[in-house]
């Protein structure tokens, strides 16, 4: 399945710290503020394990996504940025 | 139909106009960068006709993601903001 991850952070740490967890995982970066990428089911019942393990801001916002099918079915209206 | 929009735009206006057009087209404001919501087919084609029709910087990047089932799926980590 794939899981897309949004995200609002407040500190910088925050999100160094969510994007390398990302990237842990095998998501690839889309966004300054998301990942997407396929994973296992097992694999991504680890990701949001260690998402509720760690604590952030009561201001942070992440939601995770799981587009199970079709996430292809993306519109990208401008260029995407390097390595999206 | 469900639509998720996730932007990175560089200038405020552009944040402001992209904001004010899901808006208009009935979707709700999930993060600083992510609208969601519900439109029938032909809405949604109408939305994509009218962000094509914009001019973004260069370094912009919109993605529309089409989540026609399930996605009641995504997974909040941390509490939304109000109206989200």
């Amino acid at each position: 399945m794939t899981l897309l991850v949004i995200y609002d952070l407040a500190l910088d740490k925050e999100r160094d710290r969510l994007a390398n967890l990302c990237l842990d995982f095998g998501l690839a970066r889309i966004q300054y503020s998301a990942f997407l990428g396929d994973v296992s089911t097992r694999l991504k019942q680890r990701f949001i394990n260690e998402l509720n393990d760690r604590s952030f801001g009561t201001d942070s916002n992440i939601q995770v996504f799981l587009l199970e099918q079709d996430w292809q079915k993306r519109r990208i209206i401008v260029a995407p940025k390097s390595g999206a």
